[in-house]
């Protein structure tokens, strides 16, 4: 028998949850005597409920029907060039189930048979190559769980606070463990003798659907982690996440991410694409603009309490919970204020980080019932702190879109509501 | 720079891929000439695909309508007590999406609203307690990644290779993250100290269905890593896996994994249910029955190429890929004779194993077009090796139907084709 066998006594909750010595009532029900949910039978306890031949591929119970994608009428122009954003406020644990990952297309979610699809390696290659589907399933492959968030993730947020919930504010970034090729093992089978000197190489991506997104990657970079996928959370990738195959690029903005990709081309210098030259680059205060800028530096969000998380109950215990990431490698710490900045309490993580993927964190914590401004910091393996808005704008101007990794405040009023605010 | 920037030049399907200079075709079509989807504006790249307004909760694009849960009609009298498969044969990678992940009912799958939930813990404690959905959600959460398996799961096969499919024979498992409250937190919330020594008593769990499904605890294992869980792949539970709440009993047949959990009582003995003795119970040889036969043994299934997973190619690379798990620790090592056992190659694990989780293992290797006899064995922490069935038969007889995790053998054909089949 183990050292558990001997319990804590620690009160926790009991003056919330009810003591049901002769069956008191619990929750709201409480305040109106026995409580009809316990002491007569319960109605789900009299039926029937779905065989198992009802939902061969299931969705989600009604009640959570507002758990999903959203997007943001303003945003853009046309919802074939747009993004919606994952419901991070009613997520909990790290996964990201496929169904509500947010989407980032320019040319909308196409739909592309296994059958139909090919995938080219051309350029400064020995051989140049072209991969059917079934080809790419001969190839060893490997199992990573990385977070893929949109350089523009928070970007509507440089101006001021303006939209109110982390679904919008910080919902751009999905979370799955990823299955495929290698893209080493793809270039290696090409032959990159033909290439030369690899240190100032670059591979040019490019994905099948109109838009031809393309984008360029240091060779450095594609022959370390980036991977050639085809399953995400153990299925094969949805139509909005580039069925049949799309490229995972760990740490590295979401636009690189390749959907629905067709060719993969080695050549000497970056391509200078529109992705990578006219977007996904941002304006400084003295008019130059920072590009190249691939990495996602560390991040977090408080996802509850938060706008659309509001908090239900008094005061007393109070669970606070966020995902924190780093396209710089693990997370080691993620600390959290209550007071807009001025002190921090080191939140507890729910497992060691792991590289490129998010991680949960919580501070179990007392509410006073009053206010507070809610804030969260991350620390990752390489020291780096993420900072406050003011830092941030003081070296980046306020024109920037992209990489906008700022700490977020959210207000909590004694009523338990949440609202985004900037703090000065 | 790094040493990945000197690649080896191991060639390894150019043979198979083809080479594209002056862009051959691939596949099928390049018996033929030209491939037109390389050579010709594809159609999906004049096209714009779905806008990111069009699916706010996604489902699986059309072409993977096979992958989903299955039932076998003659297994079971009724749908509502039942029991379908998780497509485990079209999976990768570990993590089960929760739309196909297998579902067992024993009264169907009810629908019961947050708000109606309640959670009692009575019995030898010191303060009964009824809980809300919204008291669990203040207390301190845990995340893990457990697998879940059915203790009748391969239990078909006993006696004789019947079911043809991994799907069939080994699909009801499913391997999620969980998060959710400890239920050693809520034991001792409501207190510890009336049940004296701890160390002979036990929990009753129930759910609140109509079947009212009802297991017996040790108490060790109760304080050990019982979770009373609350969302699965970081999502809320779907209905069917028993929305909002149900029990996590790590390693532990899943029939104690209790759904729409609706109490908790503290016991002197065991309540000797229903479910744990004329059930989940096995006949030996002898006419005696095994019973409190928790812990799913050391287990593990060739997934690809299997009946339902054929291979479609020729001789040369061929990526044999499978599950396995344990519920008395981590993987360590698996094994997989391609000669029904006489020889054994060390497959490649994705990861190094998790504890009570599904370990994903691969082996890379060159078929050479003949027939094979396809097996795998798991090896876990404890040093237990997966038997063969004789080896279960001669311990166990022939009556069981629980707890069958023998070595499952899948005969391979020339043509790639492969059926359920049994070596003496």
């Amino acid at each position: 028998m183990s050292d558990m066998l001997k319990p804590s006594r620690r009160a926790f909750l009991r003056g919330s949850a009810a003591a049901a010595a002769g069956l008191t009532a619990a929750g709201a029900a409480r305040a109106n005597g026995p409580d009809p949910l316990i002491t007569e039978v319960q109605e789900w306890a009299t039926v029937f409920g779905d065989g198992v031949d009802a939902t061969p591929y299931g969705l989600p119970i009604q009640y959570e029907s507002d758990v999903v994608r959203r997007n943001v009428e303003w945003l853009t122009a046309d919802t074939t060039s747009s993004i919606n954003f994952t419901p991070i406020h009613a997520l909990d644990g790290t996964i990201t189930p496929q169904g509500c990952a947010f989407e980032r297309h320019h040319s909308g979610a196409i739909e592309l048979r296994k059958e139909d699809y090919r995938l080219m390696i051309n350029g400064l290659v020995d051989t140049p190559l072209v991969f059917s589907y079934a080809d790419l399933e001969r190839f060893p492959r490997e199992n990573h769980v990385y977070f893929c968030e949109c350089a523009a993730n928070t970007g509507m947020e440089w101006a001021g606070a303006q939209l109110n919930g982390a679904q919008f504010t910080h919902g751009m970034i999905h979370n799955m463990e990823y299955t495929g090729v290698s893209l080493r093992t793809l270039l290696n089978e090409a032959g990159l003798e033909a290439a030369g000197d690899l240190a100032d190489k670059w591979v040019y991506v490019e994905g099948a659907d109109a838009s031809s997104n393309g984008r360029s990657i240091p060779m450095d970079k594609a022959l370390d982690d980036v991977l050639v996928a085809f399953k995400a959370n153990g299925e094969a990738l949805r139509k909005e996440h580039g069925y049949p195959v799309r490229l995972v690029v760990p740490g590295w903005e979401g636009n690189m991410w390749v959907k629905w990709l067709r060719r993969i081309e080695v050549t000497a210098n970056a391509v200078e694409s529109r992705e990578e030259t006219s977007k996904y680059t941002d304006t400084l205060a003295d008019g130059t603009s920072r590009k190249w800028t691939w990495v996602m530096d560390a991040k977090s969000v408080i996802t509850s309490p938060s706008p659309q998380s509001p908090i239900t109950h008094g005061a007393g215990p109070l669970v606070i919970t966020g995902l924190a990431w780093s396209g710089h490698g693990a997370i080691t710490r993620v600390d959290v204020s209550k007071d807009g900045g001025k002190t921090w309490e080191t939140a507890r993580l729910a497992k060691p980080g792991e590289k490129m993927a998010l991680t949960r964190f919580y501070l179990d914590t007392e509410w006073n019932g009053e206010e507070m401004l809610l804030q969260s910091r991350a620390i990752d393996e390489t020291g780096y702190v993420q900072p406050t808005k003011a830092q941030l704008r003081e070296v980046r101007g306020e024109n920037s879109i992209y990489h906008n990794n700022c700490i977020q405040t959210w207000h909590v009023m004694p009523n338990g509501e949440a609202e985004n605010v900037e703090v000065s």
